[in-house]
């Protein structure tokens, strides 16, 4: 490794990430002080498509933003879960939805600036309104169902601004292309 | 908006966020306490193509995940710049290259979750190094080039991992398939 971890300050810990500071030595032997980093973990989220070939989203309020984006669903991995555990269990609580045949598309880094954690992406198919929502308290979600034909346009469009929604599209996409 | 505002707390600042705690009353009139959101400048990324149809890119140790990531160039914007500048200047920094013909290929949030910042996404032609690296001390970066076709196929297989590059690549594939 280039650079080596020689120190760890643990600070404020939020319901999403811990912040660390960490200092490193380099190959030169000098020290690199307070790198922040954020300790999160994993998340996973879900193409979920229907039986008439529409994708489930989410239209949802964001705070870092202080606005809404349009995403799949999904969210934090729990302690004790593995990710597809999480994401079937997301998708349910966000939107009421079930659904089977879940398969991994693959994964990216949250951020690897700063943060240690992955997020896990699943497409699932059948996906069908079983139950209501049940939401965080500070969660305020609107379901949508789109055509996979209309999500590939708008995803050349910029339409989806959140960047764990666009990579798990772009790892589905010969899958999409295929349905439409 | 469904959720207002009612307090901000400043936290802890590192080289690229500052940390800040919100509370938020929604529609009820519940408050929802500690919200941790990041603040930082937007920033800023690019697709370099050189004359002979390669894209350049960097391969670079991340601290958050403390490995490697291969991603396109790019960085924070700086007070007193914009994007395109900041790009510019990145794409020098990073790797010795200077481009010319920039294309805006639009912007993506970072992360909307719990960071109020966006992503420009660019695409440059004609690149050429023209000089060395100038990195920060705490940057390790080694340069490479890979042809736009085997740019796409490692697309769709998961080989790059940072959203911030998919989500530039996601953009500009209409351009790229139609050079190769």
């Amino acid at each position: 490794m280039t650079f080596k971890r020689t120190a760890t300050r643990k600070s404020h810990e939020s319901k999403i990430f811990e912040l660390e500071f960490r200092d490193y030595q380099d190959r030169d032997g000098t020290i690199h002080n307070d790198l922040a980093v954020l300790n999160s973990n994993d998340a996973a989220n879900v193409i979920a498509i229907t039986p008439n070939n529409k994708i489930v989203l989410v239209k949802q309020f964001r705070f870092g933003i202080e606005d809404t984006t349009i995403e799949i669903p999904g969210g934090l991995v729990e302690p004790g879960e593995d990710s597809l555990e999480a994401v079937k269990r997301e998708l349910t609580e966000e939107t009421g939805y079930s659904a089977d045949g879940f398969e991994s598309l693959g994964k990216v880094y949250s951020n690897p600036v700063f943060q240690n954690n992955l997020i896990h992406h699943y497409i699932a198919y059948h996906a069908v309104q079983t139950d209501g929502q049940s939401l965080d308290p500070a969660e305020d979600i609107d379901i949508m169902t789109m055509d996979i034909s209309d999500v590939l346009k708008r995803l050349q469009s910029g339409y989806f601004m959140h960047p764990h929604t666009v990579t798990a599209f772009n790892l589905a996409l010969p899958l999409l292309k295929g349905m439409c």
